[in-house]
């Protein structure tokens, strides 16, 4: 079995209300892992307090630059039988995260994928911006360059005024230069939803026109957050 | 406060183990309730045994025909500082899901809304397929008539190819259809991952080519299934 196990999005005291006890009892038995951040990990397992010494736990790393033959490495030194689990930094391993290699590796050798429910940035994101949840595109990191990111920021307009939910993050420091593009570059009516430290006490979600956003522009800072693009009903 | 709350994605005696702690917490102090199913919103928070009284709470129907006039003459009939939940009959309310109509209302009206942690059979299965995560794009139902279907799919073929991990469902009687049009139309090489009753004992995924899954054809019945065309690493 191979179980993909999302992390709490937010290294927040809440995080034990928003683990289902399912993951928790595969945790509690399993040796083996494949994991983005082996320290963080190992501080999640070891706050779910499950009874089980974290030394006796075997980490293999894996990153964005992890291949197939480096997991099947791994594999070789995990007794065939043995469970093994899954860990990205937060969120879902294999959405906007490493972890797909791992999946990708275990459907060709007949091992049983199994995906636990967990936080999803992108899922959140989307339930709670009101948008299509009919039709939707993720798209990841937009272009770094200025040019590049607002001929992209225009095509999504695009989309999302044909009625397809357009999804896209920034990375941390970065989140206030989007927010100036979008609201220097996109249509007064476009309709943009930010969701900021989702799940975090000081959670953060709105939906409103850009020319809404214009009258009181939102200072972001460095909080993970995720960018909507979208049409109302 | 509109609370976004994921309803399982099956009927099975699994459902109390895969509940995050702060859902029913949430279900335990709310009153009021936007719902695609009353019966099906009734059983589930009777299942919880949280105590309260079921005749108490108020229901109101919400569904695919829902319009924000109809959200606002429901909100005339609940206190301004009740917490809400949303219901959709299975997964997320507003992914695939009606529920998004009552999330509109709120941000017009300035209520917060919080969605919670929840199963998605969309998430899952993509988490589940090993296809690319940071690029993805769900399109719902595709067109029901078999020419339309076949062009429909052809597409979601090459976007596939480039890069873009596809998503998509089906009415459950016309599963094993869809699979047949798949396996006579997409080409040899083409990865399709094939997800069913997520989260039951018996789920089912599984990854392969088209010439792989043409060798062994699923038969899938009228579970609820989820389709995805992918590239792998």
């Amino acid at each position: 079995m191979l179980y993909l196990i999302p992390l709490p999005l937010t290294d927040t005291l809440t995080t034990d209300n928003l683990l289902i006890p399912q993951a928790r009892e595969i945790i509690a038995s399993t040796d083996y892992y494949l994991v983005e951040n082996v320290r963080t990990a190992r501080r999640f397992i070891s706050s779910l307090k499950t009874g089980r010494a974290i030394e006796q736990l075997r980490f293999f790393e894996l990153d964005k630059q992890t291949n197939l033959q480096q997991i099947a490495e791994h594999f070789k030194e995990i007794p065939p039988d043995a469970a093994v689990g899954v860990m990205s930094e937060a969120g879902c391993p294999g959405v906007a995260d490493p972890g797909q290699v791992a999946v990708q590796y275990a459907h060709q050798t007949g091992k049983k994928v199994v995906p636990l429910v967990g936080p999803s940035s992108v899922l959140l994101a989307l339930m709670a911006s009101g948008f299509n949840g009919q039709s939707f595109a993720f798209h990841g990191y937009l272009p770094i360059q200025k040019q590049d990111k607002v001929k992209a920021l225009k095509q999504l307009e695009k989309e999302a005024g044909r009625g397809q939910t357009q999804i896209f993050i920034e990375t941390p420091y970065r989140n206030d230069a989007l927010v100036n593009d979008m609201l220097a570059h996109l249509q007064p009516h476009t309709q943009l939803c930010i969701a900021a430290h989702l799940t975090a006490p000081d959670e953060f979600i709105k939906t409103q026109k850009i020319s809404d956003w214009q009258k009181n522009k939102p200072i972001l800072g460095k909080v993970p957050a995720i960018f909507l693009l979208g049409s109302l009903l």
